[in-house]
């Protein structure tokens, strides 16, 4: 288990470390309604896709309890909560995942009075929470084969307790393989322009005594050909049905870095990360985000004035991808067939 | 011509702008001794290898012009300075090849006084920045015939007037097209972790009105896909006789990038940053640098206290450079002969 709390549900509230503010303070926000979930989300108080995913479930339910209270278009109201989540960030699918199996409790419920189905939104929230771990956990034993002894891993931004309710995606393969005695070592990818890696990442492994070694962006292909990389394992964002991945800007270059020097890609995300409505990555929504990310270090200047371009993600094409790591099970190419088979 | 002075030589003290505060304030330092230039060097206040073989060589000449008035051991006084310069900074090779410079200037008036000897070099240190400056422009010009009318040029680093005495090489070859009428624009990339390109390129392309759009160094490979980027201009460090060239670090992997996308990738370097005596780059030292550039923007810790490895440069091999663009013409492939050409 990471040794600290992501997210959770506590007496009524949602309460999650502020990861803007780490590594150098380790501060909790309370939030007490809907709205303060999703600004949280919008402004990367809670990032990465599942965790997002849990924060949309936790908001609703929020939204859902303070509604209750006025019986009075209880089921617009409820509309209204699912619009303003959906609305906080784009391109993590496992948002709109979470808003969808939300209102299947909704609508599952309409006959229920407002009380009973805030209580059972509740409820569901906190499932998503708890299930979101053990996902990490069993995605991170499934990940674990694909490493061997004394591996150095890089990973790139943060995939890891922080992005999931805890343990993590690319960071529970890790945890995983640590468990099983594997003695690896990570490269963690400092992820400009918000330092996921430098900050969280770096955080999260240091805190679980996992060797780590952080590098700049631009370092990866030196490292790479000096043979300190011996596979990269990354989260996701989304996965478009073809095996296409959205994920944390600098991931496609990473994964032709890879594939010049003939290392292993690894995908590690949970199945409610794949989007199989979206057939390639070239329809998956790409996050621009505000030039001062890029241009300022809180409120330091470090840049220039001049015009700045901040996509959040890109997408890495599948067959860079050399496989998916799900709680169900490790997916190879071709994605198409191999993604599908786990509908059937 | 840019718009301010890199280095100059004032009223027997070396002067230069001061790029660790720029763009935030634009602040000149003084140096009035070698060990004053030595310092500056190493701590980066003047950066880019031509300029560092600019304040070497007029390190030297403060040094010349001290020591000569104790006559009493002036030419071991000389070998002094030379050494403190020598070993101010070990990749970039115009550092090796002022003082060389520089000390032929001793060899061949040994018979002369120390007053006479300290006079000359102050004038070959004095040309050697004019020199630096034409060969820029005429680089420039050369390169200029490499660019079309419209392209979006990808740059690394800075490879501009402020990594040379003035006009700049990479940046010499925008400037040189921009002049022509090609209506370029040009994509800088930040360049951590000293961000010389949000900090140094951004700043003197918008001094100079060319159109700059900043973007974090992973996102490289993101805009090359997306069709952003029609070639890539380079500086170096050093180039091996091979072709292999020395280069901030990143620039290894945007040659990849470039390759994997087939996108022209050129380094432009004067004629003295060719190491005929180093035949390959695997024989170039890479400056490993204090952690603190990754760790730290100003006094303002941004990663966690983890390991890091901070290489400041890496090797790009020569088969992932199209051109190398001089003074005295453009190179191209196979560059064991090209480039010995030159010698001959």
């Amino acid at each position: 288990m990471s040794s600290f709390k992501t997210i959770e549900w506590k007496d009524g509230k949602v309460v999650m470390i502020d990861q803007r503010r780490l590594p150098g303070e380790e501060v909790y926000v309370e939030c007490s309604s809907y709205e303060d979930v999703a600004k949280c989300i919008k402004e990367m108080v809670i990032r990465g896709a599942p965790a997002i995913g849990v924060a949309a479930a936790m908001g609703i339910a929020l939204g859902a309890v303070d509604s209750a209270q006025n019986k009075e278009g209880f089921f617009e109201s409820l509309k209204e909560v699912s619009e303003v989540i959906s609305k906080t960030r784009p391109t993590a699918v496992n948002l709109f995942w979470a808003v969808k199996r939300m209102n299947g409790v909704i609508e599952s419920n309409r006959d229920k009075s407002p009380t009973e189905i805030s209580g059972l939104l509740v409820e569901e929230a906190k499932n998503i929470c708890e299930e979101d771990i053990q996902i990490c956990k069993d995605l991170g034993k499934n990940g674990s084969k694909l490493i061997t002894t004394g591996m150095s891993v890089m990973t790139h931004c943060n995939a890891g307790g922080l992005a999931t309710a805890g343990y993590g995606t690319a960071l529970g393969v890790i945890r995983a393989a640590v468990k099983d005695g594997k003695g690896i070592k990570v490269i963690a990818n400092e992820t400009r322009p918000i330092l996921q890696g430098a900050r969280l990442t770096a955080w999260e492994l240091e805190r679980d005594g996992i060797p780590v070694t952080l590098i700049t962006d631009s370092m990866a292909g030196y490292v790479m050909s000096k043979g300190m990389v011996d596979a990269v394992v990354v989260g996701a964002d989304r996965i478009a049905a073809n095996g296409d991945v959205a994920n944390k800007i600098g991931t496609y270059s990473l994964s032709i870095l890879a594939k010049s020097h003939r290392i292993p890609f690894y995908v590690a995300a949970p199945v409610s990360t794949i989007d199989f409505g979206c057939p390639t990555g070239d329809l998956i929504p790409i996050e621009q985000r505000d030039v001062k990310e890029v241009t300022h270090i809180g409120d330091k200047r470090i840049a220039a004035d001049v015009d700045v371009f901040n996509p959040a993600f890109d997408i890495t094409p599948a067959e860079n991808v050399d496989a998916i790591i799900t709680e169900i099970g490790v997916y190879e190419k071709p994605y198409e067939e191999s993604l599908a088979s786990m509908n059937q």
